[in-house]
């Protein structure tokens, strides 16, 4: 399939909260990045954060195969440092071919979930 | 009326949670994409989905006819195979004429139920 | 100010729950379009509606005034017809003069509020 | 890193629920549009709110560094007027850079949250 998407993305959106009414895995707060590479060639992702008052982060480094997805957590980013909690944050993903960005968060703070999904900001 | 739209379009986020709160057709946790057909002639839509570890699935065929419109349950999918539940998954939808494609998701696992809902990716 | 947007977009995502936890105006179950002219003239929009099984309904005629905003609920559109509850239907939205447009829904079906909302699709 | 987005962007949607099921800062029902500035320029940003039936007001002036992303809650905004509560409105954010813009609202009027977020409409 030829590839489909864009090299630059950025989601201006970004909070993970510390507190969840569950521990399944599943039912955590999380915020994730849905990343597509419908393409032939594997991707070489490059992640970065950025903060209200302080210097940006990264990058975080993914490698995303081709015709595959990955739906990343930030909460598992480690490398080159954890991701805060409730902290709020923004994120700009580069790849070394198009790839595909849409923006997920299940909020379970309260007894009761809530979600929100956007699709990133792609520069044409 | 003029058709509107593109003829590509992919959604990055996809999973299906396997449960729900209640068993009413509505309310069942599901995962739709919303196809619009504004235009004079019929669509041949194909979907392929695409997976973490494994090769994509399809094409998925469905007709839509000019000047309709038809919200397509990703859980009633069956050929060429049901979408696994629980499984995160992407997907890329081609049409023979310009459509426009939404993406919405009822989850109902929690007493509950979160919405979410949002425009695909358009390849220009 | 400038005019900002299209004259021309689509919300493929259409349906407005019969049931609602509240008859709270404000909490009711709804699915409303916000229109937004920022520019310096009047708009005369108009919105047609799409459905699975049958031929599209409208238009439906609407004023936007200059520099103005209007969030519409399609619970409470009436000429040329009621919009049906529970049903699967889409919208395209022309204006004579561009405007921006964007979808929201609050779902009140189950004790607790859900709420969707993404900008429509525009075309350039 | 270069700069990424527009400069002129729209929200269609908006409206700041009264209530409030919590009093804690985080879970205050709210309405906050996400800024993010990637390039290395500072941004000087003006808000313009307009409304249904009276005139625009604005602008708000925000300042946002280089390098930095800001959670801007519209129930913040004060000068040159507060946001009035229970109201529709919709903003214009224009910027002297390339800026990225997301909207997200927080409803906690029931017992229970709920949350949208979309990316903004920018003008290309």
């Amino acid at each position: 399939m030829p590839d489909i998407g864009h090299r630059r993305w950025a989601i201006a959106e970004g909070y993970i909260p510390s507190g969840s009414v569950s521990q399944d895995h599943a039912l955590v707060s999380h915020e994730a990045v849905c990343l597509l590479n419908a393409g032939e060639k594997d991707a070489d992702i490059a992640i970065t954060l950025f903060f209200t008052d302080r210097d940006p982060v990264g990058p975080y480094r993914v490698k995303l195969g081709a015709r595959r997805t990955l739906h990343l957590r930030f909460n598992d980013l480690q490398d080159p440092a954890p991701v805060p909690r409730d902290t709020s944050y923004a994120s700009v993903i580069e790849s070394s071919v198009p790839i595909v960005v849409q923006h997920t968060r299940l909020d379970s703070r309260h007894p009761n979930i809530a979600l929100l999904s956007t699709v990133g900001y792609a520069e044409a």
